[in-house]
């Protein structure tokens, strides 16, 4: 007869956002997930917050594995919310896991990291047969502060893999939305006001290329939290959309990743 | 007859430091040269903090290029300082540019962005036959959270020059030194701690291998201010030591870098 494994010890920072949400729905009955948040939840939950290093600390002990998603989440976030909740958060984020013998950090970054070859591209690129496709090989083109601030974490997780043996996973996330539907009117209207997509019928393309299901999410993280063979890497969160103009392949080979959502056509 | 050409009004940041002092003395007379310095110096300089976006931009005012080398220029240097002199301080000085029309930015960015592969191949990638050589394509690998701080000045200049239009060029530097001589003994005893090179002879060779002299590193500042046809690059800052593992093609070809010198064999 053999144990049953004991559940991992997840801490999930911004539990209450919209994908912290779809992780407690979805991973919580195969993980045993803490949350911190900024403000008090209808779940327990720490409540610091993350540009305080002292407060979050007691949050991290005992735990295996950290999945950060706390930040301003908006890519028109100015650099007075940048700096304290992406850039300082960020590192307290990985120096309380370090400090607290985490195993490994699953980082919430962003397609905005690289932003910048999508508002070259579009709306072109939003066609059913374009051809281009990013992967994580491609340098840095950050499309605002918000992506600058996600490029930092992943050039910090590198280095708290490589120096402090860290297990990093930066995600380079879509759109994940709410109500987890495409197609939704409300969801189009929240384009990022600096693409400056000329019409309704590019902004539907556009969610259906960038869309990431909140199981497909949920997902991904799950495979990261599996992924002991791997050190460091950046992998696209997006749905298998025909529209997609984002990699996953490396995800798949790498992790695992087998998305069971894709957009409509 | 053609007019002469006006000089350059080029601003630099950390002007009293040692590459600061290396570019006032080899190219004061190319360029018209003003100074932003944390302290009064014995030349005129505006006195302000970069980690104080209202108290740097008055020096901005003019300018045609900023040479940004004020930081924390120590491997070593903790959180703490990092945040204000490098994470703050370089979103200020692009931040000021922008606002204030400056046409481009020499950022000092450092060969500890890309840092953890020396780590991974010393002391052997010292040795005068050693193979490899890292570029401008290599991820980044910091080796230090100074390291970190200048993958992020990267990745924000270029969001600077892609979504700005300023023209950037981020310039990994290898050691420039004060005394401008790769054997002195004072010299190798500055090697970073967290190399933890083994031996006297070690240190040597490293030295020997990461040299950039102050005369090349004020001509390849020189090379970005007259590169009007360059957006963005990313180039390493070492002379043509026969021991060197950073690339120069790069730099050469895009830039027409020619370096005089190379530390000895």
């Amino acid at each position: 007869m053999t144990e049953p494994q004991p559940k991992q010890r997840v801490l999930i920072t911004g539990a209450g956002g919209t994908i912290g949400t779809a992780i407690r729905r979805h991973l919580g009955d195969r993980y045993d997930l803490r949350a911190l948040t900024l403000t008090p939840q209808d779940f327990p939950s720490h409540v610091a917050d993350v540009a305080d290093l002292d407060a979050i600390l007691p949050a991290f002990a005992g735990v295996d594995a950290v999945v950060h998603l706390a930040a301003s989440p908006a890519v028109e976030t100015p650099w007075e919310d940048i700096l304290p909740n992406n850039l300082i958060g960020t590192y307290n984020v990985f120096e309380a896991a370090r400090r607290s013998g985490v195993g490994a950090v699953v980082f919430a970054s962003s397609n905005h990291a690289i932003g910048m070859y999508e508002l070259d591209g579009a709306p072109s690129i939003y066609e059913l047969d374009d051809p281009r496709v990013y992967d994580h090989t491609v340098p840095v083109r950050p499309d605002s502060l918000y992506g600058v601030s996600k490029a930092y974490g992943e050039a910090l997780g590198r280095y708290y893999a490589d120096f402090h043996g860290l297990r990093v996973f930066c995600l380079r996330i879509g759109a994940v939305r709410a109500g987890d539907d495409p197609t939704d009117p409300a969801v189009l209207a929240s384009s990022p006001a600096l693409l400056d997509l000329p019409d309704a019928e590019t902004r539907r393309q556009r969610m259906r290329a960038v869309w990431l299901s909140q199981r497909d999410c949920a997902q991904l993280v799950s495979r990261c939290l599996e992924a002991d063979h791997v050190d460091y890497a950046i992998v696209y969160g997006v749905s298998n959309n025909p529209r997609r103009f984002w990699d996953i392949e490396h995800a798949k080979a790498l992790l695992g990743y087998a998305p069971e959502d894709a957009a409509p056509v």
